[in-house]
């Protein structure tokens, strides 16, 4: 099937976020990884819902998963192999990825487990992998059982169209609410004298978009790294990127990260983030992160505003993002941002209420460059005009100094218009 | 001025809620004080916004307040006020509460503390009491210097009009964007063999309403109460009323709740919350502050579901209270609501999101009497229809058993509508 095929099958229902990149970037292939992605049926006909990674053996894997108290079947799966995985430094076989969007497959009871079991098992018998490789991810629709034997019944025709440049067919076939799909990449970085790419892809409209749709993200590198710096690297990246972006507040059933070092390149395997290398490797999975993190957040349901919260000035690192997420998930501050309304007050509360130390006298706020309020004051020299100019901007920047100590943090959000309400509040259908 | 007039000078400025009230309750009289409100043209002309209670010697105080980092000026000028009070088992000399629309004195600096020196100055001089006696509240915008000299000039004219049955009409002058005013009232309740009344009115449009705005309540009794015992009272009935209540999630830098008993009741001194008298007061205060938190909720920013998370079975009280509220706050259960899904999967992310524990094999939810899920997914006699039939009543509720022990909380809550929008992201004008 040609691209603009494949683009039509999963065409967004809404129209594309007036924030989106202007296109999809090209992404590397990764050697030791192929993939696949087919309209399976799940939930609408004619969609690509299904999608299929096939690593190939002596890959290290890694991943993070949502901390809910209401995890999703697939989620427990993936804890629980990953768990495995991480503990071997050399493992046998090959692995495989498999993602459905459509049915999160969340809140199923005994039946969604099963479903994980059946997906793993046909997976493992059409691609020669072990059961225990096979990693699953869904996401769509909660408390409706999976029609799992669509996903099945698609399993020869997945591994027939393995294909190492398939990755922007894959990232398609995992969007559920998103109006775009998601991609970034690192090409040919080098690692002392040899040089590695990494790319992923990602979904999400939201921390959660309507139905519990989820976030989900996948990164693929050649570079070979031991399963545990790779687990290390992994969720170090993920407390500074995906973990300081916000739409709502709200907490998926599903979000889940991987990230697999096929170990392809011809290098000495990386042990530690300390090892020059490991540093490098870590930079670069960061940025490709965070690019993929701030496009979540550029297609958040409803957004128009793009903004980075910029804490400085706190206790610790951790209140800093505390304070950066209380100011990104206030209603008030984000309707203020819907209504281009330089609300300065309202961020003020925000802090407030963030319960991380603040001096009220010592704040300092800042739109962009313009300084709006110090030492628990409006600025003698704003211009109530200047600020409201500001705010018509798609790409925003509010910073914030408490005065307290030297934390640090960006946290990124958007804002909240009709728009969401339209989309959440509308009867599923 | 005639009741009519003053209805009209307060009018609101949007239209009535659909979940208010029929009417104004009719509030006892309390002995020991006495009310009056102003138009002193604030932040609009020719609209109620100056309100002063007296109150006469002998009298007990007791308050709580927002736990925000930053404060406005009012508040810590009345905790420390009242810091003071509590000390004392008996207090020379009476009272005065001065409460201003219009204007928060909030982040106002030094010239914010001023203008609370200068209302308790004047308010002390013109009643006779003393400075410290003064208890001062502002709501309205943030940021703006507040117009000391208006409030000032009408002292003069507020002790003039004092009257003990004024008390709807000082409710009416602490309206911001409420849409109706709130009071609520015991009468004749019996402490032992004798007969007290207790009565009281709020201001509140959302735990935060547009520029600030802030949630307010005045309550008055004429039984005699020791300090320290009513300060025990009020903070009691406040955990399980006005904490139990969101709009939003957004915390305001002036919420405040006072509590007076003028003890001119003949009876002798409750000094502790074991007395059974202080049990009986206990109860009727905390129905007289659930009835006012409610009407607050009703009057939420654009609702239109007035909204009972009911949860059970939580590893503590505060465990479900904290459930309860992650449920009310989140923007997804909000959005169902207005848009009348009976979306309980959101509910199960939001049980999952909230960090309390919770077994999501255990899990049960109720839409009213209506059984949806149990044991971890769709509940097998639940009918789509039927929960959709039940989310059209404007009064729901939401019951949510955690099945891990027996902590349980009622919160209450509104829905996330276009309206909520519309009034906060309005550029301020």
């Amino acid at each position: 099937m040609k691209k603009a095929a494949a683009a039509a099958l999963a065409a967004p229902r809404n129209r594309i976020s007036p924030l989106a990149p202007a296109a999809f970037p090209e992404l590397p292939r990764i050697e030791g990884v192929r993939f696949a992605a087919v309209a399976a049926g799940i939930r609408y006909p004619g969609r690509l819902d299904v999608m299929l990674a096939e690593i190939a053996p002596g890959a290290a894997l890694a991943g993070v998963f949502t901390r809910s108290a209401t995890r999703a079947a697939p989620v427990l799966w993936c804890e629980e192999k990953l768990a495995k995985a991480a503990g071997a430094t050399k493992s046998k076989g090959g692995y495989a990825v498999v993602v459905n969007s459509g049915n999160a497959n969340a809140f199923t009871g005994v039946a969604g487990r099963s479903a994980v079991e059946a997906t793993a098992a046909a997976a493992a018998e059409t691609l020669g992998v072990p059961r225990d490789h096979v990693l699953i991810a869904s996401t769509g629709v909660i408390g409706e059982p999976l029609p799992v034997g669509r996903i099945t019944a698609k399993m020869a025709a997945l591994r027939a169209a393995l294909d190492t440049g398939a990755a922007e067919r894959a990232a398609r076939s995992i969007m559920t609410t998103d109006t775009f799909p998601k991609g970034a990449a690192a090409i040919r970085v080098a690692l002392g004298n040899v040089e590695v790419s990494l790319a992923g892809f990602a979904k999400g409209s939201g921390m959660i978009a309507p139905d519990m749709a989820t976030m989900l993200a996948f990164l693929f590198t050649d570079a070979v790294v031991e399963p545990k710096a790779l687990q290390a690297m992994l969720a170090t990246a993920n407390a500074e990127t995906f973990n300081c972006i916000t739409v709502d507040g709200d907490t998926s059933t599903s979000d889940s990260v991987f990230l697999v070092a096929t170990g392809k390149a011809q290098m000495p395997p990386i042990r530690s983030l300390r090892d020059a290398r490991g540093r490098a490797l870590q930079k670069v999975l960061t940025d490709v992160m965070r690019d993929l993190a701030h496009q979540v957040v550029r297609d958040g349901e409803g957004a128009t505003k793009f903004v980075e919260i910029h804490v400085t000035g706190a206790a610790s690192p951790a209140a800093a993002r505390n304070v950066g997420l209380a100011i990104a998930n206030s209603p008030l501050v984000k309707t203020a941002l819907a209504g281009e309304d330089p609300n300065w007050g309202r961020v003020v509360m925000a802090v407030g209420k963030s319960g991380e130390k603040a001096d009220r006298d010592r704040l300092a706020i800042r739109l962009g460059d313009i300084l709006v309020a110090e030492n628990g004051q409006v600025a003698s020299g704003y211009q109530e005009a200047s600020g409201a100019d500001y705010m018509k901007r798609s790409e925003l920047t509010v910073g914030v100094d408490l005065g307290v100590g030297s934390g640090a943090a960006k946290v990124w959000t958007c804002d909240l218009t009709h728009r969401y309400i339209d989309i959440n509040a509308d009867y599923r259908s």
